[in-house]
């Protein structure tokens, strides 16, 4: 069984990056900019954001941090994304999910031009990604084709089972394991709150993405021997002999699983550090116009 | 065994899109319109091309077909489309595919107003389908997910495959079958070229969307007793003993598939008939704005 290791992979795509910057700036090129909008004082988001510029900053990105009000308008906060698709200095464009009620995050993320829209929400990008058409991937799903990748799993002709189908993971990554690409080729089986005798399904199974947001939901029973395991999901769990009070866990009952994989990715440990760096790729590749020219 | 009977059904539409148009016109409301664009002389694409038109005029909608020569540069045809996106008074815009070799059709799908794309090849329109947004949809999975819906087919949670992961079928179809939605939730398995033992999966399917375009793929050891089968297929095999020198035949084998099935569409006679409706449908969604306002 061989752990799939999101930090060091996270660490060596950074290191890419930051020698790509390097490259840059002694060619005299456009540094990349990454421009993050957050509303409100939601602490969870507050330290993604937070994250997010630390990133850019350590391999020497331009970023920057707009900080609005709780109570900003809808109105304003479309005007402001507008003044910076119109920005040329703006490569990448994001605004911090969720946002306050009155704001329409469907009508935020339509405004972002999508040739800025670096998380890959907009329906274009979906769309382009659905056509398999070159377009920016949203940052989970980017994050397990990478891993995925970077380990050299054999995915073509492997049955494939994705638990949960949400926009942002589920149903995105069961388009990229199916279409005509490395990682991809695979035969994938979406599954969801309406699936009857999910075990079934999933001890058929070489890839398993558990993506369903519930702890522990992937138990060894359900799991062939041999079988590669992406967990995606991330849960606080109380944890009284930890010092934060809680300890973080995913949707794979991880002792009992681990031991029947060839590979396995752990919560912590795994997908969660490869989001920021899907978004520092995105930011790149914006910068250089590789997509949209 | 019960006939999922395309035509009846096609019919059907049809006189709700005519009472539809009837209505419109007794308010002095718009009455919509559909603008076809047609590039060089392919015999394929003219009778398409009029078979829509004439669609249109039976239910009674505006429409225009649009003739450019084989050698139209790409310029002057985005030029068109551009012009015909500014006309108010066109609701649905379609270019007949495929195209002369020296025009893009990306470039041609991307520069239509996805607001006028009835078609839904447009990524606006795919990704919002993905997303689980309304917009609109291809005709052929329209037509199947139409079919489902017309004769009460149960579909939630039970399993699926799909057979073909094309762009403008198998990989749409998989989607609409997986959300949330009537038809929809079904858990289901995207099949392809490089999927291993199809039949096992086929197998365990209670309905099998056949789409992988090659003739009487699926046979009848391929399909459990019940289950419900959708031929998407559409092949042109010579038959001496017809007029025409030929018969139509899709990718299911009906003769041993059908005594198995609970439901099953033909081929002639089942899913083909029903993408001009599907067109028809997506053009009076676009003439009331019920989508994009």
């Amino acid at each position: 069984m061989q752990i799939i290791d999101g930090k060091l992979i996270a660490e060596e795509i950074k290191n890419e990056l930051a020698t790509e910057v390097k490259r840059l700036k002694e060619q005299n090129l456009k540094i990349p900019y990454l421009v993050a909008i957050i509303v409100g004082n939601d602490p969870a988001s507050e330290t993604y954001v937070a994250g997010k510029v630390k990133a850019c900053e350590q391999i020497g990105f331009r970023s920057t941090e707009i900080r609005l009000s709780e109570d900003t308008g809808e109105k304003l906060l479309l005007e402001k994304i507008i003044q910076l698709n119109e920005d040329e200095e703006v490569d990448g464009l994001i605004v911090q999910l969720p946002l306050p009620k009155h704001i329409s995050p469907e009508k935020v993320i339509e405004t972002i031009d999508y040739r800025k829209d670096v998380d890959g929400f907009h329906p274009v990008n979906t769309g382009r990604m659905m056509l398999n058409l070159p377009s920016y991937i949203a940052a989970t799903p980017f994050g397990i084709i990478e891993l995925l990748k970077r380990y050299h799993i054999e995915t073509e002709g492997r049955r494939c089972a994705v638990l949960g189908r949400s926009n942002i993971v589920g149903t995105p990554v069961s388009i990229l394991m199916s279409r005509k690409a490395y990682p991809g080729n695979a035969t994938v089986t979406l599954c969801h709150s309406k699936t009857r005798n999910i075990k079934e399904i999933t001890l058929q199974s070489d890839i398993i993405i558990a993506a369903i947001g519930s702890p522990g939901f992937l138990t060894g029973d359900m799991v062939k021997d041999g079988a590669v395991v992406i967990d995606v999901g991330i849960h606080r769990i109380a944890d009284p002999t930890k010092k934060s009070g809680f300890r973080l866990t995913g949707d794979v009952k991880y002792d009992e699983v681990a031991p029947k994989c060839s590979y396995i990715s752990p919560v912590p440990g795994g997908v969660g550090l490869m989001t920021v760096v899907s978004l520092l790729k995105n930011t790149l590749i914006a910068s250089k116009k590789e997509i949209y020219g």
